[in-house]
């Protein structure tokens, strides 16, 4: 794709999404499922969350994109998550995958273990999570370090080969959010500045950026999705922050921002690094950051 | 009732609350508990939700009142959900229904159908969710058509038959909500207009509309309870969205607005088309919309 | 401790916990999770809550602090609850335990007892939950009286030889939350005044009290992240009542100013009445409220 070209299709997935106001089921944290839902809903998309095999797996049937956030595990999941992704591949439709606490105990080990040849749509996460699922997958070399639950104690930077690793693996997107978020397909490469230090001040942004990347999934393609939705949450972040720069008030502006984002904005709000055609021939190394 | 008798009743039942501030316990879905617990306080209820089948059962021998939600059912729903309605039905406890994702899957049909002879004293839905509660509990002919989970595909005006069978049946009441609310007991017939737009832009507005009117039931009559809820809704709706015509921010200001409204607004703010003697003497009917 | 040096201890938790930002893991009710967590980030906390039992052992075993809140009792809690605590006790991590909704049923009940041996370093309820416990845990005689589940029906002065036992069994601290909060380690005393009745229209300040108290347990006392933690709920909420006296912006407002608050002023903000060794001696007696 030209840099015109997706610029045109992230603008054209924010208005469709509007129009056509589809549904992304998601099995997601209890933590957060408010704030995913109500994100889903303000950028025009439709939610509902579910925990039941039987429930998850024949809505996994009929609907257009899913959303898998491994968040608070309980028992049932063990039984819930893989009979989900199966459905969901072998229908083709779009999901996505937030491995969030990987590492955390077995359980939840086994079963990203299990999600792996389900290959999600898009897989989001901040550094060290994108990091830690490439290594589990054993798409790159194990060699040590450590994972923090839920909160990243890597750079973006750092989790850039495990990203397009992950996204060649998929054949979809990956999308790693940070100070510089980062949105690759194994070919293109896009940098999205933006956001606001208030992020880390509020609770699951990183849950409902995974939320609408699966609503815009089911009007658009892994890669744009991933990346209309980062786009939208760095411009919407911003705005907030100006407007109240403390947490509670800075949520309830973002989510409003959400809502009144202009295809146009959000179209121009990211970076078009380059592809890694160019990348691997060293062409445009000088203008990354790692 | 009179006309006045009702306004009158209405009124009373929000003074009621506030002076007594009685809590009605939920089973209720994990998304919007938050939602639904603030909304019973904004009113003046109190709430407590609960999950286990012993718990749900001996609370429910006590509870003045009793919301039950079927949003994010989990395994121990085949247990707790049967065990909390019998335990209110056998007290003649009031307990809300709210069929959420009706016709998902196999197990929520089961619990459903299961809850029949428990008579809901209030069923809170959109119209597809109450016609397709009235035909799994066989009150009206099943002549096919496709229920979504948790979206209306439906008018309001097409769930009046399901709705006045479904009071008849249980001997409550039943609201509907939509654009143009109904509520009924299977005599009297009420439109209630107002609300918003937005309230499809937020998550919960349906769940915490029936755990409002689970508060309103430990206070008033299931029809007054029911009228009562739905008018505070949709009025607290027009002025929030007045205030603010965002979605984050229209939530934040329509509890607000819940906490504010006085009994004598909420009185005059729906409209009583008549009672069943006269609709079925077609003296009325010209005034229906169906 | 002087009251110089706890005054000190608690502007330096404020000011530690901005800099370090740990995390404290909770196993908390569905309800108010986001309530919870936005708060302990609004601090300068870190938050994941849990689950599973296998999970919540490991991370027991590594986390700098942890909450456990029996709110919304789910099955696998009896496996989850005790394996949590015993790691906890195990390896000397302070933890927070609010026993909300003790007394309701049998299996929230075996929990709690089972739970005694693991010791809190925190204990947090209103009055009646923090008798009741005290009774449950037979260091109080228990001649009756009735729990009625999450809402406070004895006034906090009551509590005070319920909390004062507590502490002294554990060695750690108690906080009865209410009118005015009463805060000990079995030996000092504390009265925190301040607050506001907009907590009671709001669901999970209770909740978001305890797992503040949690995070500020991994860079202070239990003593000190008692007081610090409710110093600064009475001291914001003072201040988003001023600012908007409805409860939807009160807790927006109230997250807002938690996030905002100078150790200086926090600590200010509460009275200490005196120290046991006076109280036995019936010098500072006439100073009390009971």
């Amino acid at each position: 794709m030209t840099e015109e070209e997706i610029r045109s299709a992230v603008a054209l997935a924010v208005e469709a999404l509007r129009e056509k106001n589809p549904m992304a089921p998601s099995i997601t944290n209890t933590v957060t499922q408010d704030f995913v839902a109500n994100a889903q809903l303000a950028v025009g998309g439709s939610a509902a969350m579910l925990y039941m095999p039987d429930e998850c797996e024949s809505i996994a049937k009929i609907a257009p994109a899913f959303y898998i956030n491994m968040g608070t595990a309980m028992p049932f999941y063990a039984e819930t998550l893989p009979r989900a992704a199966k459905a969901l591949h072998e229908n083709q439709t779009p999901w996505v995958l937030d491995p969030v606490g990987i590492g955390l105990a077995s359980l939840r080990t086994e079963i990203l273990k299990q999600l792996k040849i389900f290959k999600p749509s898009i897989v989001r996460g901040n550094a060290s999570e994108i990091i830690a699922l490439a290594k589990l997958w054993e798409l790159i070399e194990d060699v040590g370090g450590q994972v923090r639950g839920v909160d990243s104690t890597e750079k973006v930077s750092s989790a850039k080969a495990s990203a397009i690793e992950l996204a060649k693996f998929t054949g979809g997107a990956v999308a790693v959010s940070g100070e510089e978020d980062f949105v690759t397909d194994g070919k293109e490469e896009i940098q999205c500045a933006g956001g606001s230090e208030l992020f880390t001040k509020i609770t699951g942004s990183g849950c409902a950026l995974g939320g609408v990347m699966a609503v815009y999934a089911a009007v658009a393609s892994p890669f744009i999705a991933a990346l209309t939705a980062t786009t939208m949450f760095n411009l919407a972040g911003i705005k907030a922050a100006a407007q109240a720069p403390k947490p509670a008030s800075f949520k309830v502006n973002f989510l409003d921002n959400l809502y009144e984002l202009k295809s146009a904005e959000v179209a121009e709000n990211f970076r078009v690094v380059g592809s890694f055609e160019n990348l691997f021939n060293g062409l445009f190394r000088s203008g990354y950051e790692n």
